[in-house]
């Protein structure tokens, strides 16, 4: 019973289940929110490794965004290995880990707290060192992911953080509303989605390497779905924003170097329009997903998602063709995501 | 005479020259140093593309290290794009952009200043509209780059961030002094460095992908290194992290992926040479730079370069094998570094 990639497909089919059950949890955000208002931060800081750090691409976003506040994607060297002697006391952590066992993120939610910041573990194990060392836990409720490759428990991270996020910002019962009418969009859009992906990894099933470009709130969604694709099918897929491309990498592409767009109508969907450009001009292939599909011209696949109830939550539907991509791919491969090579759940190397 | 990638060679030659011309303003770093320690920032917002932007990673890494300040490369689409409202009256903005004109560096720059920010641009071009726009202009001083490929700018904007940061902390002086000593050691090791760099070259030029990994202050260095490849060599080199790499890359690798790893004698070193292990495990051939080269087993190829005076300045000698490799392997694949294919020296795009 132990078909390559089964465990992977169910749990990617299991998100608008994943984020419902996140709701259940809406006190504890709206709680955490009003926590995280109180410190009034300077600056607040995510912290995470792979997946997580991904989220945490958008989490500069949502707190940009929604209470108006700096974010930043911190280092976790500079003060857990080089000891830098950072100012703590008017910050918010978000620690993102799965498994809530990941050593260095551990490490730094300990030093942070000591020095004076207000620590919140967003885990799918209350149970972990990482809950037990952070001042508040945010339960990602995602369920057991037996997949070495992460899919719900991704999408609840960014869940999670447009959550705390509102809440931070007193809009916390809107982006709930919000997240609960996307669930009901993603599961009514998924049989489509995932009917659609087949032919474009039958043409990929010889691709070596890719880029994945999105720019703003979808850079996050570029850069998981970057991840999926090297991870579960081999492809060396970097992550880029459309600008990123068009200062350097745009010169590395031809027609067996494709390219994946996000294009979400927002304000940074003229730039990803323009990036697109370059790339046809390179003769490289477009694979245009993301709710914007149809403005990326020439693109030889689309893979169009419905529009999210705010455009903040155009991630949760954006990642999915890229997830359900990498799943088939990997099977056209005769890969296993479920178990990647050299690959285990919990990562604890340094 | 216009053999291709002379320019781009010359120009890594003249690095050492280049570092001694922006000491000649030493006084204007001391000042801009007191004047950012007088705005006590809560973050140092430092913008950029490309290899600008590559020296952002490195100014994390400075500021943190140097006055103990929290600096990150900050999203410039949620200020000029989205238009989020985030505070700005406790920062300092490093812009920078050797031509001193792309687009939305020059509007993020208006629109922190506009806001309270202290702004201070990093240009070869005093004349440039971001030096106008910035309250503090610091010139890079690395002498006209003609390259489209940048060399000596990334060096001068690595050696200028560490200067700031220097002052800004009272430490100009010691870190002038280090920086002095630095162009002295890439002097001498030049012309070693760009003969070791030829047999390497030779073996990689049916190379399509790589990765180029480094932690802490090489973070910076290695997204450089991997641009240089990607632009100059059309290779699909992809920074990451030690830690990055094994939660989920280590999967592609393969004896066709090599990985440049970059190792200085830091706090970081462990860690590099744990996933430099695992990289050797799957069967990947490792080149191994920087200082502490020689710690990493079972590299196929070494290029150590001397010991920095201070570990912050080990980013200014480590990344010069990786531009020397990239000009000749560039020359090996018959392609022309000084004007690769869509690229233009200024990039216009947003």
């Amino acid at each position: 019973m132990n078909t390559p990639g089964r465990i992977f497909l169910a749990e990617i089919h299991e998100q608008p289940g994943a984020i419902r059950s996140l709701l259940g949890n809406l006190d504890s955000f709206l709680a955490a929110g009003r926590a995280c208002a109180e410190q009034a931060p300077a600056a607040v800081r995510l912290v995470g490794h792979g997946s997580s750090d991904a989220a945490a691409s958008y989490g500069v976003y949502a707190f940009g965004l929604l209470p108006g506040w700096t974010a930043l994607r911190d280092s976790i060297s500079l003060s857990v290995y080089y000891g830098a002697e950072l100012e703590f006391s008017r910050s918010v952590v978000v620690a993102l880990s799965q498994s809530g066992r990941t050593p260095d993120v551990v490490s730094y939610v300990e030093r942070a707290r000591d020095r004076g910041a207000l620590t919140i573990a967003l885990t799918n194990d209350p149970g972990s060192a990482l809950a037990a060392c952070a001042e508040l836990t945010l339960p990602l409720e995602a369920g057991e992911e037996r997949s070495v490759a992460a899919s719900k428990t991704f999408l609840n991270q960014l869940a999670a953080l447009a959550l705390l996020a509102g809440a931070a910002a007193g809009r916390g019962e809107e982006l709930a509303e919000g997240l609960l009418r996307t669930a009901g969009l993603l599961e009514e859009a998924m049989a489509g989605l995932a009917a659609a992906v087949g032919p474009i990894a039958t043409a990929f099933a010889y691709v070596g390497r890719m880029y994945v470009i999105g720019r703003g709130v979808e850079f996050g969604t570029a850069r998981e779905i970057a991840l999926k694709l090297t991870e579960t099918c081999r492809v060396a897929a970097e992550p880029l924003t459309s600008t990123d491309l068009q200062h350097g990498p745009v010169a590395a592409l031809d027609s067996m170097f494709p390219v994946w767009t996000i294009a979400s109508p927002d304000e940074t969907l003229p730039a990803l329009v323009e990036a697109a450009a370059r790339v046809r001009a390179a003769g490289a292939t477009i694979v245009a997903s993301g709710s914007a599909a149809a403005e990326v011209e020439g693109a030889a696949w689309t893979l169009p998602v419905p529009e999210a109830p705010l455009p903040l939550l155009s991630p949760l539907l954006s990642v999915v063709p890229g997830q359900l991509f990498a799943a088939t791919l990997a099977e056209a491969k005769g890969l296993d995501p479920d178990r990647p090579e050299r690959l285990t759940k919990v990562t604890l190397a340094r």
